[in-house]
């Protein structure tokens, strides 16, 4: 018999959903070392909250935060709350001596990301940041692939990060565009997680030289329709000044020579969830596409000269990692990248043993978003050891 | 409060955990009027069987397939043995009135899909066959598209489903190389795949022309490794015929005058789950790849002429069939294809309505693999008609 | 000073426009032992002759095929006339000494490819038969590769040449209906394509199983706008019967043990000349499409098996066949390959040795094609051998 | 009779070869007004000189550019020398009165390519600067597209040219790594491209912010293979310093609130001559790979949200610009793209017109250029009017 462990889960929107299918799952697919209990979830609204918690079978709801955090059943906190209170609700679960498994973004500034390393260093509890895109299983191989050294010396990462999803200018001005609340627009939001990859893959940034840029000035107030916002809606005819970027286009100098970018957008028509990479090196090359995501492009410069090309690797092999769901060929999906953070989650609970990304990871990537937004605000190339 | 159902899974293998899968998640994300309750688990191997439910979380399990049937609080018997078994099982639900979830293929020959159907018929239980790639969301919007008339006259459909996984000639002989265990080969485990969607999207077929080839004539005894063959592995030094085709080949005369075909194999050395289509019409055009599952292709002749091209649809938009999961761009996986199928299942049991496909379709699915298999065999053309 | 050679050409079509295109080049990037001079031009319309002739540089024209082709100043004869006479003219070329470059199909039915190759043989000319896509470079590295061993054992050849220039029920009824004048539909006119390079690449056909099919059977009488259709045109109100197929889906079995497809159809809307293959062997697989003829798709068994996938190879590296051209990644189109054919025409002239495509794989070619029309008419599995 | 245009070649390497194509092939496929007579190449090795002016039919060569460009028999000059010696040759053509037809890119610095400008203007002479990739027939139907509003307000425009020839750390330093000789590396070579793409397709750059980056700081003196340098050969003990960047990443701002970026490499292992663009706008996306020349991807935001997709154009219809070659689906090559620049520039000399690109697009370009490679150095945003 596993041993249960009681998970808090603050927040009940669109991750919400995602972490719940997580901690469903991930005994039936990883074998894990306990059995998670899916005790608490806190959210706003509480008839919201009460619907979500029967569906996904939360045992019981909070509408007090903090309450939930200090309970003394509670083992683990799950954040999924919009960025702003992550720092909040992790420095109060660090001092309960709680685990805690949180979204990305870290939290809306490099100060508040600090924080919360250094509540979770004091405590000794285990802490991941959920940038999920390093668990999918062809950036998991590409990873290793890179490890055991197939592509020689890094010389560039390309990675774009490309939605569309704002650029109707009725569009209302949700919490995504202000400052406070979410750190950044597609900078946080998106090159966030291009910047955790880059740092995966290749390594640390020295250098950044950014330009951002902002194409809707002013969006109609949320009024009645804010987060479900769909085209055709009745917009408010109120407006607020919108307080990030649009796009964020942004050049990176790594520690270790590598020369690369950074570009995400809100206004590239027709990209949903268009987040790519592409990696030169002297012996090979990667490249990426989540919206294809269980492949990898792999060009190997030990190939025949002739027969050199980039192959379309389908990575679903059982031998491929986090190969536990299906066979060769039976495509995965978004949701089971939540499943392999749970089960390596557990895994790391279990042995009291760090895990990646974490905190400190937060702190080093968001620091990295601060010097791009420096940089495209004074118009030069920042280090990032400038951001105290 | 739902109603609960209690299901008993015939089965504890690889189709034995995707409709778990099933069973577990669709009321997390689909609004089905029942609460299935996982209650008994069928298995042959106490061990094994005892071990999946406890993974699952099926109640109890039992080594008697007919009492498990035959019991009183069993609602829905959901049946994923090999092949030849489905039909005695098929029929004891019927006859015990309950309803029934069935893998395919229906069963190994003509014959025992008519003893389905009619025993299904007799009893008026819902019955469902699972050709599960009609539920893949990309699918059903072809089907929808073609339903509007957006290819107008159909004059082809390119079906072909390749794999390659038993081109080692050491890929030892179990069940699925023995003619009465499975039916036969690819024409019965793939190519029924092609022609359950081609009956779907275009309509019936009236004439085969059909070649069957087996590449490999003898293959080793099982030996302790069967189902479990990897590369590598030791080999039984004894061997056995194989009674089925490593590839089959037909050609498909359309009831509507569409001329088509049928291309399933072992032996395409690198296609893993290639299952594809190809649909040319008088409007326009579609072509579909199971392994990028989330993609649908489609030309549209009413374009400005200079504009057209076959266009990449992600099939991920909130307004697409089966929109339940996540959001645009968030692709989703081989798996959430039988919870769709369930999702639809308990809704059709509900008002006790027929749902496709069924045992019916699964007779003339099952008749045109004979027809097929009698014109490779007499080296001509063959009426669907013919098989009696 | 190269030796001059006379080129007589029959025909001032667009294929007198390509090979014409390849006379002038093939010195400029080749290194053959000729100077091809473009001698004469014979044609059916004076106007229209002497406009191509002034534009390519063709020094003399007539009328007279026959007096062309006897004419002591000619050494090459090279046929861009439509089907049905390229018999007549080859046999008088072949009588009168020439060495004949000659366009597919070979001829309108296999009777006439013997007469053809007989003649030639007889006479000792060099004769090539210009089924071009042999000559794409891609094509020829395909070939190249798998005479090095890197396929193994071939199991399947899937050709398919899709087009639909005919789909709109007004185009008319043009010289490509009417089966003495053209052979056939697409079987003659795209399957050729598929039959030839199935054999250069595998290796010959056994057996054929096929279906052919029209969808529209009549068309408007040409009027005048025939060959030169455009939708929208004037339409003649008086209709003719269509004589040849729309479509054919034909299945091959290969001398070696392969089982193949060659689908055909004039009928596939949004495919503009899609001429492709798949071949699977017991090492690799290789795929092509035209319309990418660039590209070779390669998989390598040999390769790690996690890292397995189709490369793209861009077969324009300097070391790659035909590289005469630019340089890596400068892609080369249609034409190009026409010159590469009179390059080796040429070669094979100087040493008078045979060249392939010739006459007698014309021969075999439409053999294979008769067989297949006749399977579709008997609705049964023909041997190539039946055809006399 | 067309007036005949008597040509001066300048050079007689690759670019000469791909000049000489376009000059003997415009007249087949392109209905010019003149006839152009390929009177003389100049040379730098008499031997060379001879050899390429026999096989392409250069009635004359010379060793003295100077008395070339000033014979009266001249018409038009064709510079395709190295990029140092274009702004003395063209201001020398331009005094003479001669029309000028120029290889990319325009000259080593901003300063030279305003005297050329300057020369051309004063003289009223045609001038017409080679960027040819302009003139793919997919590029100038993506002109045509957002000319007519298609794509809307542009937001992105993300330009790539990747190659990776130098990768060698043995590559000798020709005289591409002399800043002198080339002006800059793949700035120069490469995005000179994507600059003028950029500005042809969305319009002009204000500022731009740029790192560049050297990987291989000293290479082999050419010795004996220079140019002609393949892996493997002989390497030259003394080594040189390298002048110039092996990559540069740029930000671009356009003068329609459009932000950009242009990466260009000559160390992206696997890709070579990887030119690509990708387009967004309010209406619609296009995007563009030179390796597949032949394709456009657009997106149209007026299609049904469900139907959209990006969809590839095979640019080969009749009706596409350009389109004098074969058929649709009949792809064509990197040396078609020549063919046009000489058939537009014929056109321009007939009515004595500007054409674009010209000189003054070659002082915009090569301004910006530089404004990149000061921001590179100075670490900051620079305003393109910053140059002078």
């Amino acid at each position: 018999m596993k041993k249960k462990l009681n998970i808090a889960l603050m927040g009940s929107g669109f991750m919400g959903k995602a972490h719940s299918f997580a901690w469903t799952l991930v005994n039936k697919f990883f074998d894990v070392p306990y059995e998670p209990v899916l005790k608490v979830n806190f959210g706003t609204d509480e008839d919201i909250t009460r619907e979500f918690a029967e569906k996904w079978g939360w045992e019981e709801i909070s509408m007090n935060w903090e309450e939930v955090i200090n309970r003394d059943d509670i083992d683990i906190v799950d954040i999924v709350t919009p960025t702003y209170i992550h720092k909040d609700m992790a420095v109060a679960a660090a001092k309960a001596g709680k685990h805690i498994f949180c979204e990305k973004p870290c939290a809306v500034n490099y100060a508040q990301t600090k924080e919360m390393a250094e509540a979770a260093d004091k405590a000794g509890v285990v802490n991941y940041l959920n940038h999920n895109y390093r668990r999918v299983p062809a950036v998991a191989f590409a990873k290793q692939m890179i490890e055991e050294g197939k592509l020689g010396t890094i010389y560039h990462y390309r990675g774009a990060y490309l939605q569309d999803w704002v650029m109707d200018p009725n569009f209302p001005l949700t919490w995504h565009f202000k400052k406070d609340l979410c750190g950044g627009g597609p900078l946080f939001d998106l090159s966030s997680h291009s910047v955790d990859l880059a740092r995966y893959l290749i390594g640390e940034i020295d250098a950044v030289t950014a330009v951002n840029k902002t194409f809707i000035e002013e969006r109609p107030l949320p009024g009645k329709r804010a987060a479900t916002f769909t085209a055709g809606g009745e917009v408010n005819s109120e407006k607020g000044k919108v307080e990030v970027e649009d796009a964020s286009f942004m050049i990176a100098e790594f520690e270790n020579g590598a020369l690369g970018s950074f570009e995400s957008t809100r206004f590239a028509s027709g990209r949903k969830n268009y987040n790519t990479f592409e990696i030169y090196g002297s012996k090979g090359a990667l490249t990426f596409n989540f919206e294809r995501m269980n492949e990898l492009q792999y060009l190997n410069l030990d190939d025949p000269a002739d027969e050199q090309g980039f192959k379309t690797i389908l990575v679903t092999n059982m031998t491929h990692p986090y190969a536990a769901w299906w066979a060769a060929g039976h495509v995965i999906g978004y949701e089971n990248t939540f499943v392999h953070a749970v089960a390596d989650f557990l895994k790391a609970v279990e042995k009291n043993e760090t895990i990646e990304p974490n905190f400190h990871d937060g702190e080093k990537i968001i620091r990295t978003l601060e010097a791009a937004a420096l940089s495209s605000d004074e118009k030069r190339r920042v280090e990032v050891s400038e951001i105290k």
